[in-house]
C-alpha cells in the first residue's frame, strides 16, 4: 500500500550533504521509502497523504550506546570520579534491576521518552540480569523502538553487579532464547575488557561465531582503562587486541568511545568494519577527553553518536548533537582540525546509525525512520528563514514538545 | 505582612557551599526573606502558608549577560566564523527592531519565556533602538523580569547597525528619560571598544559618572578582537584600559567574556571591582575558548554566568549552568585545576548573580528570587535519594516544564 507524507523534507544523504526539499513528497510502499520528490508524480495522485503542511521532516535519531539501567541515575553523581562513580552509582543501580517489577517501570517510561524524543534506533546495554533484559526489549517493541540489546556480562572487577562465569554464560544463552522480537534483536555485550574473564571472552567469541550475532563493548575510554587492560593482557600490545584475541573484533562490532584510540587502533578498527560510538557528553562529563571525530572519519573509519546515559546525562539526541558539535569545536580549538558543522552532527546522529542497521537516513529500499518538527514554540524569526537555517535552528532548539510526529520502521509511533 | 512557603529548601549560601533543609520554611515580610527555618517557629503559626510538600524551593536564575534583539536568532549561523556570523545575521537581525511592532512581539515571548525557565534576573543589551529599548523594559517588567536592560552605543564598524555619535547620545539621553520602571533598571551599554569612538566613549563615561549609572560591556572574547583593540588604542597596554580611560571601568561594571584575560588584566578587574559574565555556551560555539573561571575566584574576580544569547543557544539557565560545568571539565583537562562542581556552577548562576543586585541567594533581608522545581518527569530512581543528590539531577534534568512556581522579587510571577 503506498502512503504519502507532504512536508518541508530536510536530510542528508551522505557526511556534510544537506537535502532540503521545501513542500515535498515522502512516497511509502507499506512502509518502506521509495522516493522524494518536490512535485508529486502523477502515479501516486490519490494516495492517501498526511500533510505536515508547513512542518519539517527529519530523519529520526539513532542512539548507539546507552545503558538502559542507568537511567534510573541520570543527572547524579557528576562531580565523582570515574570509580567512585561506578560503585556509589552505576553497580548499585543495576543491581536493583533483580527486581523486574522495577524493571517493567523504568524500561516502560525508557522506551517512552526514546520516542517522544525521536529517538527509533538503538543499541543498548541491559544489566546482566535476564528477566530484566527481556522486559527491555519488551517495552521498546511496544513502544516502536528499533534495533539491539545486550544482557551484560560481566564475571570479575564488577562489585555488586558480579555474576559467576558459568552463571553469565547460562544466562546469555537463557536470555537468547527468550529473544522472539519483531524489531529488537540481541547482540553479545561484554561489559568491557577489565569485567570479563579470558573464559568468558572466549566463550561469548565462539557464540558470536556460531549464531553470527553482532558485538558491543567499550574502547580506550580514558587513560588508566587503557593501563589496566594492558595489565590484564600483557601479550597484547593494544587495548582493541583483546578483544580480537576472542572473536569479538569483527564487521559490525560496536565500540563506545574511542577517545584515546590512536592511529594504529583507528587504523584496525577501519580495517576490521569496527564502529567507533562517539559518546560527547560522557566522555566530557567523566573528563575521559575529546574524541578525534574527523579524523576517525578521514581515515575511514565508521562513526555514529551514542548518549551514554547515564555517563551523559542527555536522553535527548538532539542535545547530544549539540554537544556534539561543541565537543568537536573544543578539539578544534585544540588541534585546528575543522569542528563538525550542524549537517555533519546531524548525519552522524541519523543517518550514520541508519547505515548500521542497512539504509541510510531517507534512502529508498528501507523502511521510515523519520520525525515531523513543530517550530511554532520558536522565536519568532527576524525574517523569512531558508529550510537549511530552519534545520539547524530545529537541532539546537528542538526538544520533545516540539516533535509532533516519530515514524519508525514505516509505522507512526508517536 | 509575614507568608511562609514550605518544601525542601536547598540553596548555595556561598561559592561552594550547599545547604539543604528538608521539609523546610522559607519565612517572608512583605516578600522580604526574614530565614530560613527546619521548623517553623511559633511566632509565625496560622501564617498564610504556600505549602510546597516534596518540591524542590531553589533560588531562582540570573543571566548576567544576554542580547535580546539576538533571540529571534537563536541557535542560527552558529557554523559561521565570528565576522560573517555578525554580518549575515547579528546586525541585520538587531536593525529590525526599528520596527515597534516586531519588537514587542518578539520581547513579549522573551520576557515570558526567561520566567518561565526561571531567570529572575538579568543584565540585558538592548539594540540601539531607543523606542525598542523602552519596549524590552516594559516587557520584562510586566513579566516579573528583574534587573538592567542597556540601549547598545555603536557608532563605528557595526555595519546596518550603526548609529551616529551624535545620534548614539542624542537617543541614550531620550532613553534613560524613558526609563521609568520600578524593576527594570538603565545599564550604559558601549557594544565594545571596537565599535565606539573614543568620543562616545568619553562621553559615556562623563554620563556614567554624572547620573551614576552601571556599565556593561564585552572584554577580551577572542584573539583578534584583542589585537584590533590593540590597534585602534595604541597608547593603551591592554584591552581594559581602553574602557578604564574613558572612566567606564569601576566599581559594578559587568564585562561579558573575559576568557583571555591574563593575570594583569584580572587583577585590574579583582581591583576595581568589575564583574566577568562567563559565557560558555557562546565561547565554545564561536570558538572563543574557555576562561579561566576558578583563577578569577580565586584572585577575588567577581564571576556571573550568562545565555550570551544568541553567541549562546541556549535561553534556560538550567542549561548555562550545566554547560559551564561541562566547559570547566574540558578546561581542567587541559590544565590540571579542579572543574566547577554542580553547586559551585549553580552559585554562579544564582546567588553570585543576585549578589551583584545586592543580597546572596536566600540571606535574609533581600526579596525573594526563587523556583519551585517538580521532579515527577525526572526517571524513578533505584533509591531514595538525598536532598543534595536530588538537586544536583533537578540542575541536570530540569526544563521549564518541571518548574512550577517562580517568585521575583517576592512576588509570584509563575
Amino acid at each position: 500500500m503506498v502512503t504519502v507524507l507532504r512536508g518541508n523534507i530536510v536530510h542528508t544523504p551522505s557526511f556534510g550533504k544537506l537535502e532540503t526539499v521545501p513542500g515535498g513528497y515522502l512516497v511509502l510502499e507499506d512502509g518502506v521509502v521509495k522516493g522524494i520528490f518536490p512535485q508529486l508524480p502523477e502515479e501516486y495522485a490519490g494516495c492517501p497523504t498526511e500533510d505536515w503542511r508547513d512542518r519539517l521532516i527529519l530523519p529520526s535519531f539513532a542512539d548507539l550506546h546507552l545503558h538502559a539501567p542507568q537511567y534510573p541515575m541520570l543527572g547524579m553523581g557528576m562531580d565523582l570520579p570515574l570509580l567512585d562513580w561506578l560503585n556509589a552509582y552505576t553497580f548499585k543501580t543495576e543491581a536493583r534491576f533483580e527486581d523486574t517489577d522495577y524493571a517493567r517501570r523504568v524500561y516502560r517510561s525508557l522506551a517512552e521518552e526514546l520516542i517522544a524524543n525521536g529517538t527509533t534506533r538503538v543499541a543498548m546495554f541491559s544489566s546482566r540480569h535476564t528477566d530484566a533484559t527481556l522486559i527491555l526489549m519488551e517495552e521498546l517493541e511496544r513502544a516502536g523502538v528499533t534495533g539491539y540489546v545486550g544482557k551484560v556480562n560481566m564475571d570479575r572487577n564488577s562489585g555488586v553487579a558480579q555474576e559467576t562465569t558459568e552463571e553469565s554464560l547460562r544466562e546469555t544463552l537463557r536470555w537468547l532464547e527468550g529473544c522472539r522480537f519483531q524489531h529488537i534483536k540481541p547482540i553479545l555485550t561484554p561489559r568491557f575488557t577489565p569485567s570479563c574473564t579470558n573464559e568468558l571472552m572466549a566463550e561469548l567469541g565462539r557464540l558470536a561465531a556460531e549464531r553470527n550475532l553482532p558485538v558491543q563493548s567499550h574502547l580506550s575510554e580514558n587513560a588508566g582503562e587503557i593501563a589496566w587492560v594492558k595489565e590484564l593482557h600483557p601479550d597484547r600490545e593494544q587495548y582493541w587486541e583483546t578483544y580480537e584475541k576472542y572473536g569479538l573484533w569483527k564487521p559490525g562490532t560496536l565500540m563506545a568511545h574511542c577517545v584515546h584510540s590512536d592511529e594504529r587502533e583507528r587504523a584496525a578498527m577501519a580495517k576490521a568494519g569496527v564502529w567507533a560510538v562517539h559518546c560527547a557528553a560522557s566522555n566530557v562529563n567523566i573528563c575521559s577527553g575529546t574524541a578525534p571525530v574527523r579524523r576517525m572519519l578521514e581515515e575511514g573509519v565508521s562513526v555514529a553518536l551514542g548518549s551514554d546515559i547515564a555517563g551523559g546525562d542527555q536522553l535527548a539526541m538532539s542535545q547530544v548533537v549539540v554537544t556534539s558539535i561543541r565537543a568537536s569545536k573544543v578539539k578544534a580549538m585544540e588541534t585546528g582540525e575543522p569542528f563538525l558543522t550542524v549537517p555533519e552532527a546531524f548525519y552522524l546522529g541519523t543517518a550514520a546509525g541508519s547505515r548500521y542497521f542497512g539504509g541510510e537516513g531517507f534512502a529508498p529500499g528501507y523502511p521510515l525512520h523519520a520525525m515531523v518538527v513543530d517550530e511554532t514554540a520558536f522565536p519568532e524569526s527576524a525574517r523569512e528563514l531558508t529550510l537549511a537555517e530552519r534545520f539547524e535552528r530545529a537541532v539546537y532548539l528542538m526538544d520533545k514538545s516540539s516533535i509532533s510526529a516519530v515514524y519508525s520502521e514505516g509505522r507512526r509511533v508517536k
